[in-house]
């Protein structure tokens, strides 16, 4: 199981949660990766822990004021990226352009997307692995595994008839160690977390306590 | 083969082009649509030809001012939607909710894409069909199914691996009725037509030339 | 003052209420306008009423496939637009070149601001008029004038400063006669109105009442 | 004079452009800075140059992911950023909440605009500065002072019209001291930067005969 720390624009100190995934990671070797603001990706990388993009643009190298570009992106140490979460939903045409901007920056990514339709759609697209986040239970109290354990099923389900070497990650909701290994019984390669561990008073006691049954 | 061709914000007269659609359809028996301004719609379908929406948002009824209701589309009598068009390149979110609100609407819908990929990917939301444009030759001298088969025959391989049920077009360049033949050689089921005919001399000759070797 | 009734996507028959308001407008001598979506202004320009197209796309004739042209608007016998209203909110160059494209087309504009930092703003690229609508006000049972006078006047007195010859308008909440007179008061030379008219069991009724006091 | 100089997303080291930037600007006084893409911030502040963000988004502090929030931007040690570059057009309403973020994390901000209405506009939200840049220019070999002197005047007439404390900067086309000095001349405040050095063979040459007249 992939754990994904997804900082968002929260206010709090991106290095301090970085180095709290960095030791947890270290000590129980769970794969936890970080992925700050853009802005501080270089800051995040420094304390060791795998550093992820939240987003990267779909363009090449040019005249692309204020974009992500994935090179700048890679300079940094990261070494992933998602691409469409619900709070940065893009075009299927940039989509698409990201996903080769990533690779282009050898950047692993992760396409999220709303519901089972789209999830196969986002891995016709040829990412390593898609994220459904059903938007209705994003920053919720219940996770997704418990609360709609069909939409991770049949996620899994529609990813794998179009491409099985796909991995599938889920995400909403997801706070505990029980919630984790839900949602890998539901078959999900990985999850996605956000405020659960961001805005803990001790984000290193969370991501323990969310690693603990892998 | 479907003929659908689309008016854009052309310099032209829809209903003049609509009225000469209607003509050789009927003469004919080919299936030719015409996609005018939503604006424009209720006087294109009132010349009795096969009228299109070139957009409808992903919206149901509510407050969304400036939006394009299927349902309102419906109304003046059009019975299709393009979506996606290379022109009006939607969120891959909005792609599978513009469906759902032209099912709602009983419209049948056509999802444009860029490449086979996304081809593939737009098939796995379920339209009636999808079309393969690439950006390149849009508006070009040369036709698609001559400048790139290849991009056409991997179209439509990519949809029926996802969804057999799907039809696919192409578009980019068509003009001439061999251009028609080489589309359907190549395994299309319709061709998106546009400056081609909305700015012709005679949009009446061209058509019937369009549809002659069908 | 200019009463304009903004059918957004709702579920409403839009040549029921344009009829009442052709028929309020004609016996009292109020001026009423009604927008309805694109596909439906043509349906609406016949019953007679002042019509007026919800947004207009930044664009001249061309490949502009999805777009709503200023020309096709006007061809309906729409006489207006609005621009940048909150549920279509727009790039600022996109509202400069909005207005250059109604202007082409003999349309007047209104175009739609926040707060009266962006009423300025908008002034400065010269419509016909600004409308000042609180985003947190908007669909609520209590009007901008009553709720919030201060909005109105500081967005009078911020058009006022840039250019003397823009009207000012506002909506938010509008459903009475009364309303309207606070507005008008407040120096607001007309008011937008939406759900409190389309979505009445008696529009015309309530338009009766909205102008009673003018 | 201010001298801002645009990295975009070219493919060049920002670290030297930034590295010869400090230099020049210690050695002859002129006030020069640099604006990375988000992910280089830090490293570009380390040099000891002015640096800024090329963009920060319309939100406080939350749920938004792939934003490029300003404090985390503010925390690098940058200390401004542009908003609605030609490459990044922003909607009216987020210019204007782009501006309160920037304010919110004490960042300097310079809003770009297409033409003196829009100058104009942009001056009315009260940035710091405002910047024409005629978007047909950038990019190209003639400076937007010589190829375009009214447009400058007109910006600058424009924007103290409205507000007489926000300063105006011109871009396009500027490579050398003798387009810089004509720009001040037109009455400029400061000049934007962007191929010229960032893709020069030696950045601090170029930097050096710009800030040469000043």
């Amino acid at each position: 199981m992939f754990v994904l720390v997804n900082l968002k624009a929260y206010d709090c100190d991106p290095v301090a949660v970085a180095a709290a995934a960095a030791d947890v990671a270290e000590e129980t070797g769970a794969r936890i990766a970080v992925a700050p603001q853009a802005a501080r990706l270089g800051a995040v990388a420094a304390t060791g822990v795998e550093t992820w993009a939240q987003h990267v643009s779909p363009v090449a190298h040019g005249s692309h004021t204020g974009s992500t570009h994935a090179d700048a992106v890679a300079t940094t140490g990261a070494v992933g990226t998602l691409l469409n979460h619900s709070e940065k939903r893009l075009k299927l045409a940039d989509i698409d352009a990201g996903l080769d901007a990533a690779d282009a920056a050898n950047l692993e990514t992760v396409v999220c997307a709303n519901n089972p339709d789209q999830i196969a759609a986002a891995t016709a697209l040829g990412p390593d692995a898609v994220a459904v986040e059903p938007p209705e239970l994003i920053g919720g109290d219940e996770s997704v595994a418990t609360a709609d354990p069909d939409i991770v099923r049949d996620a899994v389900d529609a990813a794998g008839e179009v491409d099985g070497d796909v991995d599938v990650f889920c995400g909403a909701g997801i706070a505990t160690g029980e919630d984790v290994a839900a949602a890998r019984d539901l078959g999900a390669d990985g999850v996605l977390l956000a405020s659960g561990v961001a805005l803990a008073d001790d984000p290193e006691a969370v991501l323990r306590d969310l690693v603990d049954p892998l």
